[in-house]
């Protein structure tokens, strides 16, 4: 058992709950969904593009569903959880550096001097994430990740992080693949951050995660094959770089869209408007609006994190399905045993 | 259905008793394979990972297997099949650049001089591909790919190219998927262009085909969400790239890997040197090796295209199945029906 197969066992075994939930309610597909009309639309969307005699049967191999993981599968508020583990893991490197003391963004970033941090704005970002996630093998990197996933938690509800993922959307994952859809993450988040818990956590294994990227390397080091990440080529998974990643890594056009932001906009454009005139192929996108400031938290327009706005207004009339997550989840996180 | 449904079509039903063919043999998994270490090996190896109470037993999750395509599962003499299309390509273009006729390296590839051609060098072969693959959407050029795959024929066997595919590697492909390996082409050539073929010809869906890539831009056009490929940002997967595209794309280390040329050497080291001491983890390195004038090809050591050079020799130490095709293979291309 290697260091990773390891870690993602430890994972397993904290969230296990997480999934034997998911597993209930063998009647209802969606059981910690309220009978509104986004359970409705899921339902008939899905009995549609898997009945077999009808006009919009899809095939199992074309019956590809994204989602995106910040806001929609787990939560996203004070801030990205990955700004907080790379936050973390500078906090923890910094005696290695003292010379980050005294030099922004990692002084601001030692300090917990979050305003002083946004300050040094895009700038200062990329700098605390290539130190807390380039120059470093990627079993490293993962063994990090997965230890502080392990261990950190949420500072305001105190939960693991991976523990406050969105029990309604695991039912949906677990009701889609039950309908032979192939459920693939892609999001802003880096792709090796997002692997070390979306199969435990999202039963999403990691060659279906899609995410931002930055430039890896092989080499051998001490006679093992080594990949080494980069502290180049970065490839940003959010907005028109979504249906970018989709193609590059799916190759094929998804029929089903998940989304929380404007960061969502167009990976649903790309899933749900028609190709050519006459198609009219189903296809379904899903806004996750955060409504819910006492059993999760309230935000969209003018939000900082998460910011929804173009998508709210345009949901209408492209016929997205915007979820209420006050009015239509029963419950928000899994409850653990 | 849109055009490249409908292409994939096109190609199914030529190419439709490829597949056939490798579904005969109920009792024999590997009918055309002779009786010899290769394939002794090859089952013994899929028997141990999935002998659910025995030492070796890898879970289904973890049978990620990785092909190279040019010269493991189809032919690639007398050059790429790619390049061949890129030359057909640039012929068909060539009434809309004038300028070609008098221009290296277009003037040679019109002119059909190969030694010229080749005279231009890596800058010359990056400007035919650039010319032929770049500046296009994503489904023009899935369409020109297919198209050109449905009628050009190979120029001394009179084959369309699809048909050039190895039945014994074609079942493999078939006995490891039964065997709930998930299998993937991790090949040097166009991640695009083998998209075109990859699902109907092997049996491998586009999200598991891994391959060298150029960037990507999405846009609106006419109000439809468009992929137009970028004359930039290359990337390589080959030699030290094939890890870097297995770890990108997939996440997971395989535990088996096919490959026939030196190309593949760092993709069979990544996948079967142990990570750690005491690693006795399963995996096999297959090369096939081409040993057949007669009824293929036959080169290796001194090769200009598939030159197998390292792997011959280090194949022995490392443990890594040299597949003799002359002697292993009972037939090599598919019998059409």
């Amino acid at each position: 058992m290697n260091r990773r197969t390891c870690l993602a066992g430890v994972v397993a075994t904290i969230f296990g709950s997480v999934q034997l939930t998911a597993a209930r309610g063998a009647d209802d597909p969606l059981p910690s969904w309220n009978d509104t009309d986004a359970k409705t639309s899921i339902i008939a969307f899905v009995e549609k593009v898997t009945a077999k005699d009808g006009p919009d049967y899809v095939p199992p191999a074309e019956r590809i569903a994204v989602f995106d993981n910040d806001g929609t599968l787990w939560a996203e508020q004070p801030a990205y959880f990955q700004l907080l583990f790379a936050l973390d893991r500078v906090r923890e490197m910094a005696p290695q550096h003292p010379e980050w003391k005294t030099t922004e963004p990692f002084k601001s970033a030692l300090a917990g001097d979050m305003q002083g941090l946004m300050a040094t704005g895009m700038e200062g970002l990329a700098k605390i994430l290539s130190a807390s996630h380039a120059d470093i093998s990627a079993e490293e990197f993962a063994a990090a990740a997965g230890d502080w996933l392990a261990t950190a938690k949420h500072p305001t509800t105190g939960m693991r992080y991976a523990e406050m993922v969105y029990q309604p959307m695991l039912e949906l994952l677990a009701y889609l693949r039950a309908n032979e859809f192939k459920t693939f993450i892609v999001s802003g988040g880096g792709i090796d951050f997002l692997r070390v818990f979306a199969e435990q956590t999202y039963g999403i294994p990691p060659e279906q995660v899609v995410g931002s990227s930055i430039a890896a390397k092989y080499e051998m080091r001490n006679g093992v094959p080594t990949i080494v990440k980069q502290a180049e080529g970065l490839f940003v998974d959010d907005k028109e770089g979504k249906p970018v990643g989709i193609y590059r890594h799916i190759g094929r056009r998804p029929i089903f869209a998940a989304g929380n932001s404007d960061g969502d906009f167009q990976m649903l454009q790309y899933t749900t408007i028609p190709r050519a005139e006459g198609d009219n192929s189903p296809r379904l996108g899903l806004i996750v609006h955060h409504t819910d400031a006492g059993r999760e938290f309230a935000y969209d327009r003018d939000s900082h994190i998460g910011k929804l706005d173009r998508g709210l207004t345009e949901a209408k009339p492209r016929g997205w399905v915007v979820i209420d997550m006050k009015q239509d989840w029963k419950t928000i996180f899994p409850k653990r045993d």
